[in-house]
């Protein structure tokens, strides 16, 4: 594992985010860069952390009913083609199979960019009577857009998400559906992944192509911009009319169904990374994190022997309450091993040298803070998970604080343009009216893009930045 | 869910196994036909089941320590070129990317048939020394294969399947790595699929494209073909070679490593129906069942209170130990529901009727065997469960017996003619040389296949049937 690249220092996120977090990514073992054009490869370290998600988010999916399963990769090209705004959204990105099995295909498959159009070729086959609704599936499943610009987990070409489709009688229950996936998403990189996010609408110029709205959730990274974690459509009636995905509904009227669709993504990781990560490494909230404790035995060969038994009883005590441990055997010095576990982002490191064994005790290092405390061989049964879950607090609050921080409230275009001007990198939050042709000059000339409406403001009305006209409280910023 | 298409009897699977097969998987909810040439859908009943498939199987690939990650999609075409036989074997089936993002690619792009390639690649950059051995990674993926026939999980164009891949620095470390996953498999499909299967090595003629040698779990189908149900190959150092992966050893010599690659897939899905279904539909073990338990309320207006309330007694009494049960609301009458209760293959199917109300017991139906008998609500507790671990040993049995009910032994190849001319469909257990024109010829002449030279009887020898020179015991079959 040693190389030496890993001696070099890494370079502080403080001082160069972008290089920061390409060394962290592939010091921490997370990712790697493939010979596959923006493709990464998602190495042991990192996939774990996205098998964590799949269980965190994927049991609050089935907790809500919705049963997964699994659709064709290929999409034919046409599908694409059903629904207007979806093609030239998507189009552009897309990449094509015209070859199989040695011969050239008579229509080109698309590879799933998203799964709306092959899903819902289906649902107009299942889907009959207002029995069979609401209609709801999601899908864990590998998805390619072809990206100019890629980084890993941030934006790849080929990325790994969960796709949720519902299909309902009713207008109103589909909102209701829309809103409920996005409470779920917030729950989740709260409770899991000790992220804080804004909830709110996109604007016009920012939905899904094919949806009637979009709403996301926004996460701010340390270095001030911002990454979207999750969203949620409503895609009205949008695609139940091409797809034909109509139902019975009690009165014998043939009806079209109203659909929703979300989906999160590796992107998470990337977010995970850069709103917790320090100069040091990763910083893992201790749910996700794949190894919760390190124990690193420090020993010279004549006190070897008790040091490694004493550790076997420590290893005991964390097995006994179910933390998920390792115990740093390698050849490596201690100082070394010490910084491959803060690169590492490993919640808490023990470290157990003679003077601990004669102590009855460990030394706990806690990653998040670097705070050292003793703690006895028969604490830490009580103690240890409770550290774990404080942390997991504390890391939610201070990414809370982070969004209070870097948030500058703006009335005029001019303000806006003056907090940029100064090297402002944050949450301009303004009111806005959400119009197109004026949204795209600031982008131009700011690089800032709207985040969303957040619905927590969603009531507050004021004078639009440029327009003075009516317009919504929204946030601004530079994004991912 | 109850439409015209199921009120027509099932096809009896003693008379017609293909027939009874795709109305079975469709029927059942397995799997739908997608509109992409040889792709399926598959639907959340049978999603359910690969996930207990992940669960188990994966469970046990991660107790080996073996961690998964996450490897492109795609592979460069000139990849696959850089092993001779592992070319000619997958790139006849390659699906090939040709444009993506609006432009054509310099280097086409296959869709992985099989990760060997692009993981090899990687594993040259990240292996340096003998402490990076053994190196052992696991991938869930989809892959591509464009077969020219396709049926429901049996042989698809896309499926899910689970790869595992090993460098170490000796052959024997490497041979018994190929063992350890085979014998890993063997437990699996035992415990978990309750599935019986013939553990043996391949032909010449059978092995894997690119290996030194393969073996196999093979699975006998209640129609007498056999079923590939996971493979485990030898690959020598014949990509180490032209990946260049080399590791540094003890004594400071450079060398390349011994790899080891094994597979299992959606196809284990097909296996399973065959092996365990019956004339009304699935059979399916405890186990994996997503629906171990259906409760199957029976009422008229008059007592349709009792019995629900009864039913909810019946419920706390089952989610208490963890079963996994449903009730069955919906308006069809209670013979409907039977039916479909047993085409889905549910182990156990609770009626709940007003006599059993007053009994305090509800009648239990065995999807296996069709025994029905009454048991008490205080009895569901400490019974319940012993019923479906009961009915799980059960059905491994009658698939062992299986076996030893569709083998024949024969000493030349005129009786082995004569057994088919017969119309045998079985195994046949002969002796073999492992010549493979002869194979061929066999092929050709009888559609019989090598299934593999069987562990068990590894050691006797005995005259070809053909050639007469000494060979081992070999099993031939037709096989899907």
């Amino acid at each position: 594992m040693a190389n030496k690249e890993d001696q070099k220092a890494l370079t502080k996120r403080s001082e160069d985010q972008a290089k920061w977090y390409t060394e962290v990514v592939q010091r921490a073992g997370m990712a790697d860069y493939s010979p596959v054009r923006g493709c990464m490869v998602i190495k042991p370290y990192g996939y774990a952390v996205w098998e964590k998600i799949v269980e965190g988010l994927g049991g609050m999916i089935k907790e809500a009913g919705i049963p997964n399963a699994y659709f064709p990769l290929f999409i034919p090209y046409s599908y694409l083609l059903k629904e207007a705004e979806h093609v030239e959204g998507f189009a552009p990105e897309v990449a094509l199979v015209t070859e199989a099995g040695g011969k050239k295909l008579e229509e080109p498959l698309a590879i799933r960019p998203t799964s709306e159009t092959i899903m819902y070729e289906m649902f107009s086959k299942w889907i009959k009577s207002y029995r069979d609704l609401p209609f709801q599936v999601n899908q864990w499943a590998n998805v390619v857009r072809w990206e100019k610009r890629t980084s890993p987990f941030l934006r790849t070409t080929e990325f790994l998400w969960q796709e949720g489709h519902t299909a309902h009688a009713t207008k109103e229950e589909a909102e209701t559906e829309v809103m409920r996936a996005l409470d779920m998403y917030e729950k989740f990189v709260n409770e899991w992944l000790a992220m804080s996010v804004i909830k709110g609408k996109k604007t016009e110029a920012e939905k899904f192509a094919g949806a009637d709205y979009t709403v996301s959730i926004e996460a701010l990274m340390k270095d001030g911009k911002v990454l979207q974690g999750g969203t949620s459509h409503m895609l009205g009636q949008n695609f139940a009319k091409p797809f034909n995905v109509k139902f019975v509904d009690e009165e014998g009227e043939e009806k079209y169904v109203w659909q929703t669709s979300w989906g999160t993504s590796t992107r998470l990781i990337g977010g995970l990374i850069m709103q917790h990560g320090d100069d040091k490494g990763l910083v893992l909230p201790p749910v996700v994190a794949p190894i919760q404790v390190i124990v690193i035995p420090i020993f010279k060969a004549e006190n070897k022997d008790e040091v490694l038994d004493f550790v076997k009883k420590v290893e005991a005590e964390l097995k006994e309450i179910g933390i998920r441990y390792e115990v740093d055997l390698s050849d490596n010095r201690p100082g070394f091993k010490f910084a491959e576990a803060e690169m590492k982002g490993i919640p808490l490191r023990f470290e157990v040298g003679p003077k601990d064994v004669k102590a009855e005790s460990v030394m706990v290092v806690e990653r998040l803070t670097g705070s050292k405390n003793s703690l006895k061989l028969s604490e830490i049964g009580s103690e240890a998970q409770a550290t774990l879950d404080h942390l997991q607090k504390e890391m939610l609050k201070s990414a809370e604080k982070l969004i209070e921080n870097s948030t500058r409230q703006v009335k005029t275009y001019e303000e806006f343009k003056k907090l940029v001007d100064e090297g402002f990198i944050g949450l301009i939050d303004t009111f806005f009216d959400g119009n197109e042709e004026n949204e795209n000059m600031i982008k131009e000339e700011t690089k800032y893009k709207s985040v969303n409406v957040p619905f927590k403001t969603m009531d507050e009305l004021g004078p639009d930045l440029i327009t003075g006209r009516e317009g919504k409280r929204t946030f601004f910023a530079r994004n991912y």
